[in-house]
């Protein structure tokens, strides 16, 4: 127990999903105070009347950033569109607050990419260069020492943890040139936005892939892969995510070629040898295959490796709750971190199942 | 805090979803030991084998009945089919253990009312005599004392907390003798069970209703509701439940007519006041409309009241989760109870929304 | 067969669900000619660009109003938010084309309660006073010679005609002045609009009421209720409509206390008697429970009476499918009899389940 | 037209999906008079008893095999579990009857597959040496003189569809020994049967993988792929099916390495050329998603061809109703065509959107 010294922590945009799943979060967690969540259109507005699940739990009431007091704060989530963190980030370091950032502004090192995808400049290059990417399993001493994090995106969080234990091997263990990840994801992911696509009607007894063309997640993913191996090897990956009339959860379904040279691996062996320290990361017997409510709610990460018939194409199957290890939860647990906790603080909730 | 001392407690027929709902709150539980669970067929298999959600969360393996050792708990859960608790009561009470039945076996006090309804003779009524109906909220005192609680069903919670304001009053304020209560629920209510008839492909994009001539809630919902006016006054129900095509949630919509000589009651102060000490039982503002996931995955229920145009019909809308506060959060409200605790011990769980 | 001569169907506003509901329905249909389709925002978009599931089966291209050739049409239907089809009537009748609104401006006889609840003016009331208001079963003489047809709601569709059969006779049977309609919606009645609310994040799993202070249907239902009576008595209704996980489906639940003097009431006889020359109404067996899937995509309306306990709440269930015989089907069927044709013209789709 | 000669239909076993399915399309058929049905447990039952939804539409009653007259059918459907039709095959061949098997009983060409996977012995090579794989677009001619059809599998249908037009080319334009076909299925697939693995409340929200270490289509497939190369080249497929919280519906996401040599295709004109004479096969414009509702409750199937970044992966996207193309509907086009009917005849549908 930290005694009396609590963390206070503000919310900058929290009327989106990934707004409220850190309020579930962050109000249940021991060492936490929330402090102050913003919201220019909002400014006003109890939290709780706009999300009735909070009733009792949430008291805070939206204010506009002018009187939101962030500078106070140790610590502010921003769950605001592209554009938003960068814009205050300067501010808020100059004030020794530290920055966890559910957005995209601080996840692709390269300012072209950024630009490219997702059609703004970037502002803020020199916080940009010592931004810390969030991915606990891969950066956990980074994310320690870091004042700011670009969380990874939902899909990104999945494929590179699926990949990890091959692509960090010494030698290349499969093609690493022709990866496949076919990703599906519940319509929570696209965020609590007011658009035709996904209404009920739109997308409930239906299913279809999207953005096959390109997705703002394949070059954030290329990038941490590529990182997997130490920035030594290129990554070629085709990236096919698939709207799946579910409100939560992702499952990516990674395929990899088994190089000759590797055949004799025992990558079960070698999936659970990786993970045996992160309490986040379940890599399940061999043969399982993991269902997305396995992990609903929750924290947790379920990883399943498949080898068919013994040869050379292996599947690794991959679940997670997008809101939760794919954006609110690996905000909390980077946070942990950087404040010393222990890592699972306030995280490990059961996930719910039915 | 109890210091070392904590709750032994077993789980007969942890298999169906009140089973592995139990298992998500007790293993979380901070004064509880989960001890025991037993499963005659799944004898030796691991509970985390059969729930992958409990992976990492619940070390339990599924036992018979026999070697269980349900006699060295302090309390034992009923998650069965009716029948098995009061089959089991009567050793358990004479070791001194003490007894919680999510099944039916302790509802009904009148024992050719429980041989009607559940087609089988009831085997101890001295038992059934001294237990206790567990709705916390009616029967706080009650169940402190109690050794045996039967718990509420589903939809019973939902229209006797529903219509209680209205019915603990010494002067009638509604037509008591023709309620209405239309129910909807999610298909969790039907248990885990083999059948066609909740099958996604059968229930998905789909409603109706169900029992319309007859349902084994509606004699326990009327013996409450009468209880509720000190047994003193008769309750005319018509109780219509519906199948919902969502997993968990209840919601009732409750129809009473106001006497005349009670229409400047002002039923909203009535129903706050009413519950103004009830932590898991909350009186929305005038005007709401509560959503069911607004208490999903959690113990608290949700109330609101209107009198559309001011006139003479009521209309209460009632939501709980049908597999926490109408099932197994109640379940553990008891116990709280029964062990001194306070009654919101590891119940004070955030609804989960989206 | 009419030979060579087929109707002209123009269609203004068909990107909204009944839009796309009459195109699968119309181009299907063995006498019409779909010529023309307008919409000002997708002036020259290729209708099955915008509905895929139409391709092969529509060719039309959207185009403006203006260039539409709708006064070229035999008959126009207007899939259209409220007020435009009051704004084009005159011109298209002056041109001896005949109008099916499915939106509401030619529901509510007495203007004062159109603009209070639609929050316009009505610009034409002397059309609205010779329009006929759609409902086939009750007013199928009057809709033969129509010019002009407002289509009931999806919801006064289900409620009138499980009430028809009640309310139709000489002297009451029911307690007319309190009557109870629990109706319960898919989302696709909310229309095909960007919005939060019907969102599937916020819908699926999820269930609650709205509008229980009051909805636009329920004095167009009291209106029409009152109009089974002849005019002779006046209807008290309370209407709670409800959201429900579904894309299609209406299931209203209506209550009706049997009045003493009609206790010996054979209710069963009753309807199936009122409804044996309706080709689309289905009286089931005593005891039913209908589904809506039974009904999905179809225009059937499935009825059943139910009087619980033998006492005197008379029960009575309804199932339609909300874009067929609550709205495009419906207004198909008028054409039906508007044109001389067959009522089932075109119509008799065998629903789709599962 | 031909006049007053109806194809006399029986179906065996139709109480399951695709049962319902055949009764759906087949009471519509111009051209078929369904005759008989057979179920030995509901003998005696009206089948719109069982299936409401054919109140009005469908008149038949049950009977036992015995009973039902199936040698004085013109054809049989087989819609039963595996091994039925084998049994019955030969009686109704003597007898001069057609035959739709909608199981697998003559889907393997080699026995010893059949018996791996089906766990049953072959009880008559003789007959399914003549049998007729009823893939239309495949084998059209062949099916116009076939006897006996196996029907294909409904994920087989699409991953056949999906690759053919690249495998019947004379010479590789992709790696044909290392496909990859990602496919998900909705929960009718699964078949009317009482699982616990298909509940509602089980699969709802909720999506995984299943069968990865193999699956009964996989051996299908690959026969079905390497006839397309007319029996010239070797398959390699890693198949891997998912289950989606969906009724009705496949997407086959399907992968393919382009050779060098084959790199300066146009893949979309080789596609579009294919399928140009085939009324059922959609290829849709360069750069879609089809969705799997596009085709709900018809007989259309859907293809999109994507080659990301121009690279060397090619990523075909398919749709279908497992239902109707994969299952009741392609019966139908086979009976069409094995009568001298077009094969559209009663096909026509329009899918069903929303």
């Amino acid at each position: 127990m930290r005694g009396q010294i609590m963390i206070k922590v503000g919310i900058v945009g929290g009327t989106g999903y990934t707004g409220i799943e850190l309020l579930r979060l962050l109000s249940a967690h021991p060492e936490v105070q929330l402090t102050t969540i913003t919201s220019r259109k909002e400014d006003g507005m109890a939290v709780s009347e706009m999300f009735p699940s909070l009733r009792g739990r949430v008291d805070l009431v939206f204010s506009t950033p002018e009187k939101a007091g962030l500078t106070d704060c140790d610590v502010v989530f921003f769950a605001t569109p592209h554009g938003v963190a960068m814009a205050q980030a300067r501010e808020l370091l100059a004030a020794n607050v530290k920055i966890i950032d559910l957005a995209a502004d601080f996840r692709l090192k390269d300012t072209s990419e950024f630009e490219k995808w997702y059609g703004m400049p970037h502002s803020c290059p020199d916080i940009l260069a010592e931004a810390v990417y969030g991915l606990v399993e891969v950066n956990r001493d980074a994310i320690r020492k870091a004042r700011v994090i670009g969380l990874p995106g939902c899909y990104p969080t999945s494929m590179q943890l699926g990949y990890a234990p091959l692509l960090t091997q010494g030698k290349p263990l499969v093609n690493e040139s022709a990866l496949i990840a076919d990703c599906k994801s519940g319509t929570s992911g696209a965020g609590r936005k007011a658009e035709i696509a996904t209404l009920l009607a739109e997308t409930s007894d239906n299913f279809h892939a999207y953005g096959v063309r390109g997705h703002r997640h394949l070059p954030e993913t290329v990038q941490g892969l590529k990182a997997l191996t130490g920035n030594q090897r290129d990554i070629g990956l085709t990236f096919v995510p698939h709207l799946t009339p579910m409100i939560r959860g992702i499952h990516s379904t990674l395929y990899a070629t088994i190089l000759p040279e590797a055949r004799s691996t025992d990558f079960q062996a070698l999936y659970e040898n990786h993970y045996r320290n992160d309490p986040f990361v379940d890599v399940m017997p061999a043969g399982s295959h993991p269902e997305t409510r396995s992990v609903r709610a929750s924290n947790f990460l379920r990883i399943a490796v498949h080898r068919p018939a013994g040869g050379d194409q292996l599947v690794i199957l991959v679940v997670e709750d997008n809101l939760v290890k794919g954006a609110a939860g690996q905000g909390v647990q980077c946070m942990n971190l950087m404040f010393g906790l222990d890592e699972t603080t306030g995280l490990m909730l059961t996930p719910v199942v039915p």
